[in-house]
């Protein structure tokens, strides 16, 4: 349960889809809290100590009792600031598809569209391109005529599909893609214009310029690591 | 909510572990379901019809509402029938880490084990029962003098590690490999034990003497497919 004596830390890198998922969440609940800035590259004793197993971001630290994983993350926000904005739905059925949703832009998103953008052979970039216009597809028809994917609120599959909304576009043009545009999926395209100016997103994304050099460099340098 | 007008199907095959998930969940809660065999290779329409975006077991269909990937569906039989026999715990810190262990297993002991089973290069294989072994070790470490996972009665992350209490310790046999055993992993073996032969359990497990031959057949079939 929350208190008022809480201690929550956020160990983080600023330019995470991931961590950007706690952020919203932790935003939309008015959660108070430490953000610890990681450097992936020399992985500190806290991370460590925090996330032994993984050694990575987010993690999430609340009274000293740390969970990575970004939805389990989000999901256990839910429930112990439970006052206000709900993030889950409270009936069964809607929290299952809620979940379902989630993992599948996770299982079948994430990794196609960044391979799409990021893999030199030219074959691999086709299939995946092709993958996450799939799955892309699938979602466009899930929103339907809704608002967000949580109805007139934004919630847990809008939270995890941030990655689609703010990153995708940024870097499929630093790599000259047209993988999500407005024209092939335009009830998506508009739903991500929704979320990301919604005030709560707003304030926890990441800067767009940086993000940008950081995968066009990615991009550019693809040719000569391989 | 569960009613008494409730009409409970579950598709599934007999052999999969994921559909032995949601028996498991189902006898716990002592709910009566009708199961659809499915033939994975000649996809049936209901399949189709209940699973348009993955086409796989297990799918669970409530009232006509369905729902599919296993976890998932273990959650919302949880949710719905929650009189009794609690199959997440009620805390929340307590309900992150379950849901955190369980998502380690699909990611990193399903796949992992399968392949350094099943797989015919020696380099590949090697680095999959490696990851194995590392990945056993943590629930070894996890398990800590715990009878079950979820502390004196069996709940979530049990019924998620069913496919290594019961399907490693098969497949391994049929491939010859010697990647759980009581000598490397005590704990978990013990565990495995009670958990196996726990009564809800023992009546949801397929047999296993067809599965054993099905998973010889696959192992001496390695070589002539490639």
């Amino acid at each position: 349960m929350a208190g008022s004596q809480d201690e929550v830390k956020l160990l983080g890198v600023a330019g995470s889809p991931f961590v950007c998922r706690v952020k919203i969440a932790l935003k939309l609940k008015g959660v108070e809290y430490k953000f610890i800035e990681e450097n992936l590259h020399t992985k500190s004793d806290l991370l460590l100590k925090y996330n032994p197993i993984y050694k990575k971001v987010p993690v999430f630290v609340h009274n000293e009792k740390p969970i990575s994983e970004s939805l389990v993350i989000v999901e256990y926000i839910d429930e112990v600031w439970k006052g206000n904005n709900p993030i889950l739905p409270t009936e069964p059925y809607q929290r299952a598809l809620a979940r379902f949703w989630s993992k599948f832009i996770d299982d079948k998103c994430v990794s196609a569209a960044w391979k799409a953008a990021f893999t030199l052979d030219e074959k691999e970039r086709e299939k995946n391109i092709e993958e996450s216009s799939e799955a892309l597809q699938f979602l466009e028809n899930e929103l339907k005529d809704k608002k967000f994917f949580g109805g007139e609120e934004f919630g847990f599959v809008d939270i995890a599909a941030v990655f689609i909304a703010y990153w995708v576009p940024i870097f499929q043009e630093a790599a000259g893609l047209q993988l999500f545009t407005s024209e092939k999926f335009p009830k998506l395209y508009n739903w991500s214009q929704e979320f990301i100016n919604h005030p709560v997103v707003k304030e926890s994304l990441p800067p767009r310029e940086p993000l940008f050099a950081f995968f066009k460099g990615r991009y550019e340098s693809l040719g000569a690591s391989n």
